[in-house]
């Protein structure tokens, strides 16, 4: 297989992060091995060690700030472009399990099952989940005014998604949404 | 090794699963080879197949089942302890928090790891984590007289044990708890 016969506009570097962010989202850090990382983005093995020296580390570490800045993009859009705080928490939650019913529940957070899988055995990758909770937070905390709603709204968003994907339904996400428009409703 | 030598009043297929569940918090399902459980359980290797033929599957679904059984009761008993609905949620944040720190940010709950993992790869898992949040759901949903309530409170539970881990911090644990204890304050 040849690098560029398949998809030849897009950088082999970026192919490699895009199919790395996808496996784990499906089956998480320690169930995707590099073989197939390089088989998905249709890439020569050797690649992954040119654009990624430190290997299977450095490439999750990748992943997990640029799936980070991407999701950031994505809700921090569909958040702003409702008028008010209760309504654009609403929508955060119904764009999340629209997409876990488009994606036959398989498209979840990248984030949350690498953080829960490194969080107690690689510093590294446990340093990259925090950092993009915090820049989540920091930008959530911007728009709802408090921090700790901030948090609250945050957590109940990766614990629908636990749910949710568990049991191959969209009620958790609703609920929890529910509640954390609750929560920004009297503010 | 001798099986009997360790820990003479436990018998091999507990501590086989008590190891499991505890590799399973810490590092997840892919993550825990079945080496790795029989030298943590100090059990001759043969005794995992001969407890648990069907191999890792067979024995991630038993942990799955026994560790969920096992948290519900101890959620339960600290829900059952307060005499207010507002105040027995707060309980369990607080102390899912006090854990938290207690074991240095270990001991998380092993259900949210495997379900993340597992949900799009393994099937008997998946319906062996969908089960326990459903009896968790019911439990819940009995005492504080809501199924949509119930469930978003355990997703910002579940949902907190992400955060609380990824940054080393019970910030997340405390706001959650506080959102949750608010949305059952006026029912």
């Amino acid at each position: 297989m040849t690098e560029t016969a398949a998809q030849p506009r897009v950088p082999t570097r970026d192919r490699i992060l895009f199919a790395t962010a996808e496996l784990f989202r499906r089956q998480g850090y320690n169930g995707t091995g590099l073989k197939q990382v390089v088989a998905e983005a249709e890439a020569p093995f050797g690649s992954l060690y040119h654009h990624f020296p430190g290997g299977k580390v450095e490439l999750g570490e990748e992943v997990i700030h640029s799936a980070g800045a991407f999701f950031q993009t994505l809700v921090t859009a569909v958040y702003d472009a409702d008028a008010t705080t209760e309504a654009s928490v609403r929508a955060i939650f119904g764009g999340a399990a629209e997409t876990l019913e488009a994606t036959d529940f398989e498209d979840a957070c990248p984030i949350a099952t690498v953080a829960l899988e490194v969080a107690s055995t690689d510093e590294r990758l446990r340093a990259a989940t925090a950092a993009v909770f915090e820049r989540w937070t920091a930008a959530l905390t911007e728009r709802v005014g408090d921090r700790d709603k901030a948090l609250a709204i945050i957590a109940a968003l990766e614990g629908a998604f636990v749910l949710c994907r568990a049991s191959r339904s969209t009620e958790a996400m609703h609920a929890a949404g529910a509640m954390a428009a609750a929560l920004v409703a009297d503010g």
